[in-house]
Order: structure tokens, then sequence, then C-alpha cells
């Protein structure tokens, strides 16, 4: 069965885009996953094909309106989880693309402007969700990503070569740091360790240096794994409330 | 001055892919930034143009040659601040992104398989960034998500009828939620008080529904941003280690 990804957006023509190349895009063509495009604008209902109007309460920008999603989002497959795009949303987590990978597929309202009528996050059963604390355009861009994610989790997608079962993220600590020949170069060379053979040894340095790396760039996985409270002097770190 | 984006790829074809049209695609062609995808495997010396080799220590996939990296980081044009996005990287924020748009441009390093060697980030000075905890094919979706939060702030690029001032985030919370016409839809109305013209009781309104999404949403960005500590039985609040 193929995971089926319907994208609801102003500009379908954006899509596969860069998921129509490499490991997508072969996953594509074996009809893996497929694609269905859908331009929200063909579900206005004026001449002028309006899909936005001004926010309720004044501000600057416009909002899409309740009406038209709700037309666009009818026309989605039955079955499909829901998903808009939006730095208002819930952030996106490895947990919860696994949980769709293996799922019938996902439909994905992209936003622009202001963002929605609220109303229809309810009204429809839709999941707000966030790709990253910085904001876009639009959500075209971070449902490519919320798909590459996806699809190079279904099967048959990545090869024996790659590995599928991700490390990162889902053991609380971010991937140690990886080598390759040449051993030296520009006088740097690979860690004596990992040239060792001896198994044991290079399992436990790759541990200690994604605790280590885990602990100075991401306090917040670090906290979350149970690490011993970081004392940063540059507040990265939160501090507790209580 | 334009901002001058460099992405050093495998895949080069799939850009600008999603940013060659709407807002981002005009402001290229405007010349408010330019282009210039570069082939990695263009500075790979064997016939066979190999740009990775096993991981030292052992371990699925492929990592990517710190010299032949060297080589592609060397033909960017000097100046520019160096990016790789990987899953290790600090997290993207917003105000990264403003740092990013204010200056020249971006030199942008993209990974495929198990990632970069090591070295290079010290060599040559990059800095590892990760739009998020999930794990995608390659960096290119990445870097579009990247481009496209800095290209929307270029000067030119948003009308006045788009805001750049954007409260989220910045502000530390969530922005609130917006609505439209129509006032009525599948008996769901606009909160009475964004129809009311009282311009004080609105804005207090929002920032009251901005806290409320926060506090629920993004137990983390409300720990920070200083309000009463999360009470959730779902674990979703980070527990102090103290």
């Amino acid at each position: 069965m193929s995971f089926a990804a319907t994208i609801l957006t102003l500009y379908p023509e954006m899509f596969p885009g860069p998921l129509g190349l490499s490991l997508a895009g072969r996953a594509l063509e074996q009809g893996r996953w497929s694609l269905d495009a859908v331009q929200i604008r063909d579900f206005a209902t004026d001449r002028h094909r309006t899909v936005d109007d001004t926010p309720a309460g004044g501000g600057a920008g416009m909002v899409m309106r309740a009406d038209v999603l709700a037309r666009a989002v009818d026309s989605a497959p039955a079955g499909l989880p829901r998903i808009a795009m939006t730095p208002r949303g819930s952030p996106l987590t490895q947990t919860r693309v696994r949980d769709l990978a293996a799922g019938p597929g996902v439909a994905i309202l992209c936003g622009r402007f202001e963002g929605f009528d609220e109303r229809i996050f309810e009204a429809r059963d839709i999941e707000p969700v966030s790709i990253g604390d910085y904001v876009l355009s639009g959500g075209e861009t971070a449902a490519l990503v919320l798909l590459d994610a996806c699809i190079r989790l279904l099967p048959g997608v990545m090869g024996a070569a790659s590995s599928g079962d991700d490390e990162s993220f889902e053991a609380g600590l971010l991937e140690y740091p990886q080598y390759t020949r040449p051993v030296e170069w520009e006088g740097r060379t690979i860690p004596e360790v990992l040239r060792s053979g001896d198994h044991a040894r290079i399992a436990a340095w790759r541990h200690a240096r994604a605790a280590a790396d885990t602990r100075l760039r991401r306090p917040d996985l670090w906290e979350r794994y149970g690490g011993d409270p970081v004392q940063s002097p540059s507040g990265a770190r939160r501090d507790s409330k209580e």
C-alpha cells in the first residue's frame, strides 16, 4: 500500500519539487508514495477566486478564509490525518514522523499570509504542526520537510547501505560525530580509538561524544535525557521556575 | 546589495525549486538575492567522482569526505557565513534568521548519507545548524527552509500588505489566533471582542490567547517566557533536575 500525500496549497507547482529527485523521487516513480497537490483557489466561489480577507479585530496582512479552506480539506481523501503547517503548532518530532510514515498518508494544509482562520482547526480536526521556531513565507517548504522525513522511512525507500534506525533524537541524544578517510587531512587525524578495531571502546567513545555534544549544543535535550544540570553562563540553559 | 546564497550539494537541480516561485521567486528575478547551486561532486579528484567513504570505527552508511567538502567550501565566495544543515547542529531560531538576512548572504553545505567528516567544521569554520528534531534524507529541504526564512526579510521582498515584524517567537510567545469573514460559519462565530472596535480590549484578548496557547502547546517557550509552571500529566513539561 502506498503512502498518499495530499497537499492543499496556493502553489501546487512547488510540488514535488526537490522530492521529485533522489531517494524520494525514485520512491515516487516506484509508487511507494503518491502526491496530489491541490490548488486551494479552486475552492473559492467568487469570480476573483478570493481565498483570504482582512483580520477580524484589525492588524496587518490577510487571513485565509475558513469556508474556502474547509471545501479544500473536504476534497482530500477520507481517512488521512490532517496537518496544517503553522508556527503556532506543536513541534514536529521524529516520533510523530514515524507515526505518520506508518499510516496511510497525510493531508497537509499550507498557509500563506497571516495564517488560517482559527475555526478551521476544530471544525475539520486539523492538527497544527510547526517544524521549528522561525517564520517562513508559507507552509510549502515546511510541507516538503515533513514529507521528506516521512518518505525516507517508507518500506523499501532506503537501501541496505543507509541506516533507517536513526539513533538521533529517539535515544534522546544527538548522534556521535563521524569520520572517514583520509586518516590524516590538513594535519587533523581521525581519533585513534576509531582506528583501534576495539568495538567496545569505540561504542563507549561514541556514547561519550554523543553525550558531550548534546550537553553543549542542546541543554534542552540533555535535561530531558536526565543528564546532570548544565550551568551555562550564556543563558542557554532554561532555569527552573520553582 | 544583494543577498548571496551559495548552496553546496549533490543535488544542485533541487534549487531554487519552490524558491523560484511566489515571493522568493519574484525577489530572485528582481536581483534581491542570488543563487549559486554548486555540485560537490565536481570537487572529487578520482574518475568515479567519489565524495564519500565508510565510517571510521564501523557502522552503517557512508560519510562525506573532509577533503572533498573543503575544496567545495573553498570555492564559495569569501566573507559569507558558512552553515551546514545537520540534526547535530544548534537549533535555527528567528533571531539567527534575522542576523543572516541582515548580512551579505550565506554558504550552505547540504549533507547526504550519514553526514560530514567532523573535521570539516573546525577546519573551515562551519556552523552546524538544525531546523528541528527530525531526520531528513538530506540537507537540501532544510536549506530551502533556511533560505525562505531569510529571503522574506530582505528589503523590498514583502509588500506593505504583509507584516514583516513577526511577533512570533521574538516576543517569546506564539502568535494569537486569527479570524476573518464570514462572521458566522457552520455555527461558529468570530469572538465578539474582535468585532467590538475596542482596540484596548482586542489587544488584551490577543495577548491572553497568545499566552494561553503558548502555555498549552509550548511549555518550553512558556517557561522561558517566565510564565507560571505548567503542571502537565502528559509529561510535556520538563521537570527541573534540582
